[in-house]
C-alpha cells in the first residue's frame, strides 16, 4: 500500500493548485460581481466573460488543459489537445488535480474540465463515430463550443432514470424528439451548441433498453430553452441550468450514440469517473472552506478571545479535518478501483463517495459559514455559493437515497447464495 | 397543565391560517416571479408590489392587523390600530398566529407583523416618548412607512454586541453618528423611513452601558445605503438587507431612545418576544415543508412505488413530525414563561428555542427539498427560499454558539453556590 | 394554554422527588454493590433486598404508593390501596411524578410503580373479573407479589406482534399453553407469582384477533424460567429479564383476560400510559445525568481549567438542557392528549415520545459518561446502567422503526382522501 | 498511489482471518458462558481458561504469533519469537492483520497481540535494558506472563496526563512508589506479573519532564489490586481492569525505563502504533457487526417482509458500509504515515483515527443491535459486548475531546506564521 501520489499527479496537482490560487481565486469575486451586475441591469448575465477566455488561454499554454482526458480512452486526443505530458491521466492521477480545480467555481471551466462538458467529451471519445468526434468533440476540446446533457425531466421522478418519458423515436433515417428536460447544465452559455439528449425510443423493450442517446444541435428547429433555473437563488453563471422543450425536433439517425436502446449502457460508463470528478471537486471546496474558517477563527475576536478559542469551534475545526481526510481517501480509493476495471466493489465505491462526499462538504462549508456570521451567507465570501453547489450534488447524478440502495444491494448480496 | 389554545388564540390562528392559505399562498409564486423579472430587467425589484398593499387592506379589514402588539405594552394602540378584539395578545396567544403567518414569506408583511418592524414598534411602544410614538410608531402601525434596525457591523464579530464600534456620540443637543452597519433588514424597501441605530456612545462606561440607541430618519444627510446584500443568492425582497454607512450624521438628542448608554437595556426587552416570533414563523415554515414533502411523497413514483414507500422516506417524515411537534411545544412554553415575567428560566428558554428551532426547520426543509429532487432547489417550490431563511436565523439575533453559552451559564449556575 | 402543574401534581412530584433524593439515592450504590456481591458469591442476586421492603413501607406511610393508578380506571382501588388523596391521577398529573421516580433504578419499585407491574395492574383493573382482581390485583397493589408480562419471543421478530407463535389454545374449560417467551421482566424476583401471557389462539382469525391474553400462575406445572438474560452485562436486579418456556401448561379458561382473541385490544389500552411512564422516567434519568455532568464539569480540572471551560463541553451541556426540556414537553403533551381520550393525534403522540425520548436520554447520558471519563463506564456512577436502561427502551414496547412507521402512516394519512 | 496490500500482509490477514473464523469465533460464546458461570458461582472468573492456551499454541505453530512486533524495533525478536517470516511488520502491513483479530474479543490474546501487552512489549523493546528485556520481554513474547500499564488515576482528570499525582520518587538506588491507579487493564489475570507504572518524580521539573516510568513486579510488597472494575456491567475477562494501590512500594532504580523524568517521551512513542491497532481492531468489530446485521436483516421477517426490506434498514446498511470503508482508509493512511516517520501530519492522523473510528464503530454496532431486537442487547450475540468495547475506546488512550484539540492545534497552526 502506497499513499503517495505519482510524480506526474503531484506535479500537475501543484501546478493547477498554484494556478487556481494565483490566477483564478483573485478574480473570482470581481467576476461574480460583474455577472451579478449584468444580470441585474438587463438580465444578460450570459454574455461570455473575457476573463475566462484569457485564463483558458493561459492554462492551455501551461499544458493544464483537458487534464480530465482518461488514460483508458483518450488515445491521441490527449497529445493533440493539450494535456500536459501527452497522455490521458488515470482516475487516481486526475483526482487530486480535480480537487485543486474544485476550490473555485470558475476553475474547472478555465482548465476545460468542467461538467457536463467532460462527461459529454468522454461519451464522444468512447462511443462517438469519427464524424461525431470531428464535428463535436474537437471543438469542445478546444473550448470553442460548450455542450449540455438533457436527461432529467420535470414531470417524472428522474431518480429512477427508467421513468424518463421524453421520446426519441426513430422514423426512417431520422430521430424525432419530443418532450421536456430540465437541469440541463450549460444551456445558459451562448457557446453551448450541442445537446446530448436521452429519450424513450422503445417503450416495449427491456427496462434498460428502452432509451436512446442522441446528439441534438442546439439550433435544430423545435429546440427551445424555456427558462433558466436557479438553485437556491443562484443561476450558476456562466453555464447555468435550463429547462428545454423539444417539439418535433428532427435529427439524422446518424446522430444516435452507440445505437438505439443503448442509452443506459452509455450512462453507466459515463458516470463512474464523472462522480469521482464531482466528489474531488467537492473536497477541494471543503478544503477551501476549512481554510477560510481557520483564518476567520484566528482573526476575529469576540468576548475578548479569537473565535478559535471560543466554545466548540476548535472541535468543529478538528471534525472538519477528519471528515475531509477520510472522504478524500474514500474517493481516491474509488478512483483506484475504477482504474483496476469495473467491478461490484468499484460500483459500490462510486455510490459510496456520491453519498459521503457532498454530505461531508455541506457540513464543513456550513461550519465555515457559521464562523463567518452574516458575511458567510452573503457573496462577500465564496461559502454560500459553495454550500449550494454541494447541496445540488446530493441530487445531481442520482440522489443519495438511490445510491444508498445500490450500496445496500451489493452489501446484502454478499450474504445471499 | 392545559395544552389547549384560548378561544381567541384558536380563532385568530384559524382565521390567519385561512387567509394565508386562500389569499397569500396562491399569489406567492407569481409575486416572486414578478420581483425576479423586475430585478433582472433593471435591478428595480424594490418597487412596492401593489399586491401587498391590497392584501394588507384586506387583512386590516378583517381585524387581522398588528396582532403582534403585546398585551403587556400595547395599551390603547391595539384598539386604535386594528388588532382584532382591541387588546394586545399575550405571547402564548400570539405564537400560534405567528406560526400561521410563517408559512409564506409574504404573509408577515401582509399582516403588518414582520421583523424588524414589529421589534421596532415594540421598542417605540415601551421606550418611545409621546412625540416619537406619534411621529414614527403610528405610521408604522398603519403600514405607511417601514423601519430598519442598524446593529450588526461588517468589521467586528457582532455576535458579541459589545464589539460594536460605530459611534453615536452626544454633542450638545445633537447625536453625531459615524460608522458602518450591515444586515439592516428592510432598507431595500423605499418606504423604509426610520432606522433604529445602536452605537458606541461612551467607551469608558461599564461594558453594557457604552451603547446608545437612537432614531435616525433615513433622509438625514450622511446616511447612505451602500448596497443590498444577498443571503445565498436571495435579496429577500420586498424588504432586503442592506449595508449602510453613516458619515457624520446628526440628529437631535431627543431622538435617543430611553437614554444614553441604555441600548442593552432596550435590546434585552426587545429580543425575548422577537425570538418567539421568529421561531414560531420558522415552525410554520417547517410545517409547510412537511406538507409539501408528504404531498410529493404520495404523488411521485419511482421504481414502481410512490416515494413514500421507498427506503427511509417514511422514517424521515416521522422524524420531521416529531421534530416539529417538540419544537413547537418548546416555543409555546418559552412564550408562556415570558408571559409570566422575565426570569432566569425564561431567559434560558428564549435561547433554547433560538438554538433548537432553526436547526429543526433546516432539517425538515432539507428533507422536503431532497424529496422534491432538483425542483426543490429551484424557485418552483418555496423550499429553497425557506431553507435560506431558516439558515439565516442561526445567525440573526445571535448565533447558536452565543445562545448555547447563555444556556450553559444558567445551567452550570444551578450547581454553584 | 397553561404549563403550570396542578397543585396536587406539584406537591406529589416534590414529595416523591424529595423522597428519592433523601432516601433512595443515598442507598443506591450500596444496594448495587450488595447485589453484585451476592451475584458473584453464589449467583443468588435475586434474594429480596430488605432495604427495598423498608423503603416501600416508608413510601406507603407517606401516601406515595400506587400513584400510577389511573384516574380513568382506578375506582375505589386508589383510596383503598394508598394513593395519596384517594383518587387516581390523570396522565398529565402522574407524568412529573414518574419523572421524579425515574432518577433511580430502585425508586419505581419503592413506590410500587414499576414496569411491568403497573401495566399488569392496569390490565387487571380494566379487564379483570372481580375474582381475578381479588386474587392478583390486590396483592400486587400491596406489593406482596410481583408479576411478569410474557409477550416477546426469541424465535420471531416480535416487533411485529402478530408474529407471536407461542400458543394459548382453548380446550374445553382449559387453556393449553406452549412455547417460549423472553425478555419477561420481573421473573428474576422470587415474589413474581403471576404471568400475563399472550399467545396465538386462533391462527385462522383476523390478523388482530388471533391472540389471547391469559393469567398463568408461575407455579403452574410446565412453566420454567430457563435463564436470566443480561442487557449489556446487567441483570437489572432485583427484577431481571428471563427466558421462560411453557410446556403444555394448563390453566382454567376463567384465566383468560377480556376474552379469547382480544389480546391486541388489551395491548392497545395498556401501552399508551405505559409509554408515557417509561418516557417520563427516562427524562428523570436524563436530568440526573445532566446534574452529574454539571457537577463533574465544575469540579474536575484538566489543562489548568475546569472541564466546563474546555472545548465544546458548555455547548454540550446547553444542548442537553434543550433536549431534555423539549422532550419533557412532548411527553407532557402526549399525556394530556391521552387524558382527552384516544385519538389519532394521541396515538401518534405516544409513538413520537417513544422514538424521541430514549434517543434524547441516550445522548445526554452518553455526554455525561464522557465527562466522567473511565469512571463513567464503571458502576461508581449510575450513568453506565442508566445508558443501558435507555438503550433497552429503544427496543422495549416496540422498536423505534415500528413507531416511526405508525407516525408516518398517520402523517401521510392527512394527505390522502 | 496503490491501495493493494503487500503479498505478505494479504497472506497474513487471510490466515489470521481464517483462524479467527474457524477456531476462535466458534468457541467465543461458550467461553463467554463458562466465564460467566465461574463468575457467578464463586466470583473466580479469573482462572485462566484452557481453551486460550490451546488456541495460543495452535496460533504459534502456524507462525501467527507476535505479529504486532514492529519492523522498526523488532530486531531479532521477531525471528526468535515466532513472527511469521521472521521480520517485524510495518504498521501498514500489520493493520489489516489487527483488523482480522478485532473480530473477536478473544482473538488478540490468542495471537499474543493484545493490549496492553503489545504496548508494554514495544516499550521494553525500544527502551528496555538487556536485563529488563530478558526478565520481562521474553516471557511476555512467549505468553508465559501478562503485563499491565498503570497510568490513569481515579482522583484526577487523567485526560490531562500531567495531572497524574501518584508518585515515583528516587531515593538512593530505589524508587519509592505511592498512589492509586485504575483502569489498569490485565490485572485480573493471575499471570499478569509486571506493571509498567507512570508516576510523578519531580514536581518542579518542566511540565513534560515530571513523570517517570518504572517496572513494578506485581508481587512487590505494597502493591494491591483493590478491586476489579466493570465497563457497563462487563469485567472484560480474561484480562479485566483493576484499581491498584501502591503503598510505599520500593523497587530498584534499575527498574526505571529510559531514565527519570522521561515518561512522556516513552508514552509518545508507545501511543501511535497502539492507537492504530486499537482502531483497526475496532474496524474488525464493526465489519463483524455489519455481517451480523445483514444476516439478520435477510433472515428475520416482520410485517410480511424480511427486515432488509423494511423502512430505512437498507439505507442504514449502506451508511454502515460507507462508514467502515472510509474509516479503514483513514487508519491505513495513518499507519502509512507512521511508517514514513513521525511528522505533524502523522501526529494529527493518529488523533484523527482515535476520534473517528470508535464513533464509527459505535454507530455500526448500535445499528446491528437495533436490527437484532432484544437479542442484540443480550450476550446471545457478541454485539452488546462489542459496543461497550468501542465505547471504552472513546476514553482510553485519551478522550475524543483531547484528540480533537490536538488536531485543531495542528490545523490552526497552518494558518499562523
Amino acid at each position: 500500500m502506497d499513499f503517495s501520489l505519482s510524480p506526474r499527479a503531484a506535479d500537475l496537482r501543484d501546478r493547477v493548485r498554484a494556478f487556481v490560487t494565483s490566477e483564478v481565486e483573485p478574480v473570482e469575486a470581481e467576476t461574480h460581481r460583474r455577472i451579478t451586475r449584468l444580470r441585474e441591469s438587463d438580465g444578460d448575465q450570459w454574455t461570455p466573460d473575457p476573463v475566462i477566455a484569457e485564463l483558458q488561454a493561459k492554462a492551455r499554454e501551461q499544458g493544464l488543459w483537458n487534464l480530465f482526458l482518461p488514460a483508458a480512452h483518450a488515445g491521441s486526443y490527449a497529445a493533440d489537445f493539450g494535456t500536459d505530458g501527452g497522455e490521458g491521466l488515470t482516475n487516481v492521477d486526475y483526482a487530486p488535480v480535480a480537487e485543486a480545480m474544485g476550490r473555485s467555481f470558475l476553475a474547472p471551466l478555465v482548465f476545460n474540465s468542467n461538467a457536463p462538458d467532460t462527461g459529454n467529451m468522454e461519451v464522444l471519445l468512447r462511443y462517438g463515430t469519427a464524424e461525431q468526434r470531428e464535428q463535436w468533440l474537437e471543438p469542445l476540446l478546444r473550448a470553442e463550443i460548450r455542450s449540455a446533457f438533457c436527461m432529467t425531466e420535470p414531470a417524472v421522478a428522474s431518480s429512477d432514470a427508467t421513468n424518463m418519458a421524453a421520446t426519441a423515436r426513430l422514423e426512417g433515417d431520422e430521430v424525432v424528439i419530443n418532450g421536456r428536460k430540465w437541469w440541463s447544465t450549460g444551456v445558459g452559455n451562448p457557446d453551448c451548441r450541442i445537446f446530448v439528449f436521452m429519450g424513450l425510443s422503445d417503450p416495449d423493450a427491456d427496462r434498460h433498453s428502452r432509451h436512446t442517446m442522441v446528439l441534438v444541435p442546439r439550433d435544430t428547429p423545435g429546440v427551445k430553452v424555456e427558462r433558466m433555473l436557479t438553485t437556491m437563488g443562484y443561476y450558476d453563471e456562466p453555464l447555468g441550468h435550463g429547462e428545454v422543450s423539444f417539439d418535433d425536433v428532427r435529427v439524422p439517425a446518424a446522430n444516435v450514440l452507440l445505437g438505439p436502446g443503448r442509452a443506459f449502457e452509455i450512462a453507466q460508463g459515463r458516470l463512474g469517473p464523472g462522480r469521482v470528478h464531482h466528489c474531488m471537486r467537492a473536497i477541494g471546496l471543503a478544503e477551501r472552506a476549512l481554510e477560510l474558517a481557520c483564518a476567520r477563527a484566528l482573526s476575529r475576536t469576540a468576548f475578548g478571545k479569537p473565535l478559535a478559542s471560543l466554545g466548540g469551534n476548535r472541535e468543529r475545526i478538528a471534525d472538519a479535518r477528519i471528515a475531509i481526510n477520510r472522504s478524500r481517501l474514500l474517493v481516491m480509493h474509488a478512483a483506484w478501483l475504477l482504474d483496476q476495471g469495473m467491478s461490484r466493489e468499484a460500483y459500490s465505491a462510486v455510490s459510496e463517495i456520491k453519498v459521503e462526499v457532498p454530505l461531508m462538504a455541506l457540513d464543513v462549508i456550513d461550519m465555515a459559514i457559521q464562523l463567518h456570521g452574516g458575511g458567510g451567507m452573503s457573496d462577500d465570501f465564496p461559502l454560500a455559493n459553495a454550500w449550494v453547489g454541494a447541496r445540488s450534488l446530493r441530487l445531481a447524478d442520482g440522489p443519495d437515497e438511490v445510491h444508498r440502495n445500490v450500496i445496500a444491494k451489493i452489501e446484502l448480496g454478499k450474504h445471499t447464495a
